[in-house]
């Protein structure tokens, strides 16, 4: 597996955890059986791309009926490797703080928000969305008892390099950073931004210059 | 202008937008100039791609001390645009929807969420984060009454689909969707999908595969 691997996109890994999303719903809905365009349709994109996809996997598996439901499942959860479960930590338990530990608790078995972490004496060991609240002096500590591989960090921007380095200091892996401030970090340490201010100002610009974006 | 904007590519927009939040910071801190790496390290970039960014956009304002922050603000700021504020609507009022609303309203006084919607009756005449919300099935007159152009979807992935055709009904052009589903939206209706479970698992998959991804 290792050397085929090796060669899939990030664009593709992508896809493919927008496939098993898709698939696994289906299952939950008794689904069998899926065409490759049908996958496309709710993956918003092309039959030949998904195939192409499946095929960059060695998934071979269809029948009359399309590819199974069940068996597709299984083998993109081989790709994507995902019995090894990262426990995750979240910094700064504001408005958007707490509607994260609220999604990913209640609907996200396989992305543990252990530990929750704030600056504000009046959080610290509070239980919000079903996570424990300490601290972020206590991070190291707690990550590694609690064997934190990724961070989420929602605190404003000015703190948020100060968080990181936290992080990256008590082990953690990859970071998720929703600050809208890039961060600066060591090779070795992933970095994923969901700038939301970003996000809307690009819509905008792009709506007004519909014609004029390449 | 037109010529010029048409060969700007969304990445550089992308980064045109984080630069402007940059020296906008640095203008409330009362910094007149700034070198081009200085922006570079602040935006995790490089110097020489500052350059050519500023370059794209025809600007050459630049002194022994580098370039004059208010006057770059003020060239970005005609590039992308934004004396042309548009009107958005949220529609989704649970956990995640609170907390963007608490955010725009009180941080982003260039994106007034003027309006936020629900299907849920308790839900519909309360202010919340300083936002009216009113039932979804008002959504197209509320729409026009306000000249909301662009979207925010918050519903579960379900809903998405069905608020989307309600939104672009209703003559928004730009869609940005925290719903982990993809739409399927006619052309010329843009959609940007912040998927915060995709960032995540992505980012998992990243740091376990860290040397096999492109």
């Amino acid at each position: 597996m290792k050397s085929r691997r090796n060669e899939i996109p990030l664009r593709t890994i992508e896809r493919l955890i927008l496939y098993r999303r898709i698939l696994r719903n289906l299952e939950r809905g008794g689904v069998v059986s899926v065409y490759s365009h049908e996958l496309a349709d709710r993956a918003d994109n092309t039959a030949s791309q998904v195939r192409r996809d499946l095929m960059l996997i060695g998934y071979s598996g269809v029948s009359k009926r399309g590819y199974l439901v069940e068996r597709l499942v299984s083998e993109i959860s081989k790709v994507l490797d995902d019995g090894d479960k990262r426990n995750i930590a979240l910094v700064g338990i504001g408005n958007l703080g707490r509607a994260l530990l609220a999604y990913f608790n209640s609907r996200q078995p396989h992305f543990p928000v252990v530990a929750a972490f704030d600056s504000d004496d009046s959080k610290v060991n509070r239980v919000i969305g079903g996570c424990r609240c300490h601290h972020v002096r206590e991070f190291e500590g707690k990550a590694r008892e609690l064997d934190i591989r990724l961070g989420i960090i929602t605190v404003p921007a000015p703190n948020a390099q100060q968080v990181a380095e936290r992080m990256v200091a008590a082990g953690v892996e990859g970071i998720l950073n929703f600050a809208p401030a890039p961060l600066r970090l060591p090779d070795g340490v992933i970095e994923d931004r969901l700038d939301i201010t970003l996000a809307l100002e690009k819509l905008a610009f792009r709506t007004k210059n519909m014609e004029r974006v390449s």
